[in-house]
């Protein structure tokens, strides 16, 4: 069998088994999950073997530092996405949610129901413990799962991967309900990409340029993690120690992620007095500032900032500083180069708080408080699959519930229309 | 300028008009959308007029029938497109709710709001009262909107399209968030397909070859409305007199629309009874009856049904009938050949009620009424968009609500992230 037609095989395979886990009760698939994370505890040797023939494998190729680092399992890390496992079957289960209901003059009752996508397909890079993660949250709502991760974690992909499906097994429900394309071969993905017959929705994850390949070549549906471009406006007349801790924070608590700030906005009337400051405090967390000419007046160590600085994400400890003349000019920046990610203002004034939350069309807008809470776990979602920032089906984090749909459910006795 | 680059400078200038529509009261834009019903009202001689050019050309091409009637213009349909639009303005403003909320142990406050997607594409076929429609419901929910209808109606649609902008400029609102696309050419659909820049979502309506092609192409996302192959199934004990008029109203309401039932089901056990008084009803009513083998026989003067009826929209006067042995042979037909659009069960049995609702996952799923209230209209939505049968962002009719995203908002007191 040629590669398109095994990966089919897997789709057709998950899509015949969603339709029982579709109405699978909570009990079961929290059963499922439990056994998950057993069998995860009880074959950990059995994971790290495997894991071991993927590092060294990785090592050999001269593979080093992050990389290695994130292809690389350990009893702990394990134990902590057994614990993820148990997590979310604690959650609430989406599946049969009433979101709203109402009745029509006729008496027809109408009500929308939450039900799973059916089957999503799940791409991304070399962090092994994804396989659990996205098959945990895709069986707790309901969906079967096509994974697909790197090719550098192929061996202990396959032996999670299977592991899961006997738990599923286990716990009564099919364990066709958890696919693992096993090839390396990108050709793998790009078949993925087309099976809209057999798969709801695709989550692409890693780089930019692989996002874009997947959300071009795709005619399933993709929700896509993009850049994030987020910014800090530190509004005139804002609590200067504020506005320094949340800047610290949010440039600092971890410079790799979407949700860290790229570039701080500062009121021309506060920077005097908040840049000098700020700008000290972030040097002395390693932090290079790269300013525009208004902020070099205040701050003369900054490097000249070039239009370029505004639209990079640095996604290290980087940040570009620019003096804007009002809240105006703030929300125009971030319009035009931000990535609708995340945006937040620091101020006294509740006029300029609602205009700024008003006006900024990012998917996680806030006041007073760091970037770093676009999260969902921080804004108590429970779990967390990606952060969207397409505006369709699901705008910035996203939990369980983006991983359903909901259905109009009709109740009458025996309604015409006329 | 080429026509890609006029599309494109359409597009651009529908981006930048609708930064102040998302944050336009609703006072602003209601008056907005009494302006327009005003505006058709006062311009009915002018769109008559170049409605009239449309005919002409439609007819000196030999178009005729269904084609030229919904061509047509008449001082009636103006009246009925402005009350329309009066209509979409006394519905409640989507944008601005706040659909949850919560509050973080760290006193961090989140809630989800509605807001504006920005752009809306709007590509439809030869009906130019679409032209109002769609752009009322789009300023409604704060969407700048870019309007491209057949080409057969393009005297019409620019004539109505213009003084829809005038009418929102008089309300005090940027002309420029209603664009016409007023090409001909087919090269101008396939230019706004790609502006995933300007343009947030696109929808299409058409017939399905025209939807599938812009689904393939488009790097927009895309809201599409596809077959609507719906299914009624009487199950056994059912009230004979209830199954036969949902049969009829389901069949013969209207036959041409996506709602209406294209394959009955009937139980083993009913089928003697029920069968011969619903094959003679609408066998009366017109409608030529397809059965297989047991339906034909208790009821020898259907045509023999190829497995290919099973599959097939007819949108005409013809129903395919097919006797199944229990309920999960009817959700077993449904699910293999059905759209995700409507089916109904009529049964006097809750548990047979409760299996079908929960089993079939299709969009709408009724019990004891016609497939025919599948419309946003008679759900209660107060308008429709379209119906959409993937299950991505929407699933099912569509209201106001569809043309919005919802985007986090958080307020703090200078939360960080630990």
């Amino acid at each position: 069998m040629d590669l398109t037609a095994r990966v089919e095989a897997k789709a057709r395979a998950a899509r015949e088994a969603a339709s029982s886990l579709a109405v699978a009760s909570t009990r079961a698939k929290n059963d499922a999950l439990h056994q998950m994370a057993r069998g995860l505890e009880e074959k950990a040797a059995a994971i790290l073997d495997a894991n071991r023939l993927d590092l060294d494998r990785a090592k050999s190729a001269g593979l080093t530092g992050a990389f290695v680092d994130r292809l690389t399992l350990t009893d702990a890390r394990i134990e902590s996405t057994a614990e993820g496992l148990r997590q979310v079957a604690a959650l609430p289960d989406p599946v049969g949610e009433i979101v709203e209901g109402w009745r029509r003059p006729s008496g027809l009752q109408i009500s929308r129901v939450r039900a799973p996508l059916g089957v999503v397909g799940f791409i991304y890079e070399s962090r092994p413990n994804v396989t659990a993660d996205a098959a945990g949250l895709c069986i707790k709502s309901g969906n079967a799962v096509i994974l697909r991760g790197g090719s550098e974690a192929i061996e202990s992909n396959t032996t999670i991967a299977h592991l899961l499906a006997k738990a599923v097994e286990k716990a009564g429900l099919s364990p066709e309900v958890i696919q693992y394309v096993d090839s390396a071969d990108r050709g793998a993905v790009m078949a993925m990409l087309t099976l809209d017959r057999y798969i709801d929705l695709i989550i692409p994850r890693g780089g930019e340029e692989f996002v874009r390949l997947v959300a071009e070549r795709a005619t399933v549906p993709v929700l896509k993690h993009d850049k994030g471009l987020c910014h800090v406006y530190v509004d005139e007349g804002a609590d200067v120690d504020m506005a320094l801790a949340v800047t610290l924070n949010a440039k600092t608590h971890r410079v790799s992620v979407c949700n860290a700030m790229e570039t701080l906005l500062v009121h021309a009337a506060i920077a005097p007095v908040f840049l000098p400051l700020a700008a000290t405090r972030l040097q002395e967390a390693g932090v290079e500032l790269r300013g525009d000419e208004r902020t070099r007046e205040v701050f003369g160590e900054a490097r000249p900032a070039t239009e370029a600085d505004w639209a990079e994400e640095y996604l290290a400890p980087i940040l570009a500083v620019r003096v804007v003349d009002d809240l105006d000019a703030a929300v125009a920046h971030i319009r035009r180069f931000g990535t609708n990610h995340t945006d937040v203002i620091v101020t006294e004034s509740l006029a300029s708080a609602r205009e700024f939350l008003r006006r900024v069309n990012s998917s996680t807008v806030g006041v007073n408080c760091s970037t770093a809470f676009s999260d969902g776990y921080r804004l108590g979602l429970g779990a967390e699959i990606g952060i969207s920032t397409s505006k369709l089906h699901a705008f910035g984090p996203m939990g369980l519930e983006e991983l359903t749909t909901r259905k109009f459910v009709l109740e009458g006795e025996g309604q015409l229309r006329e």
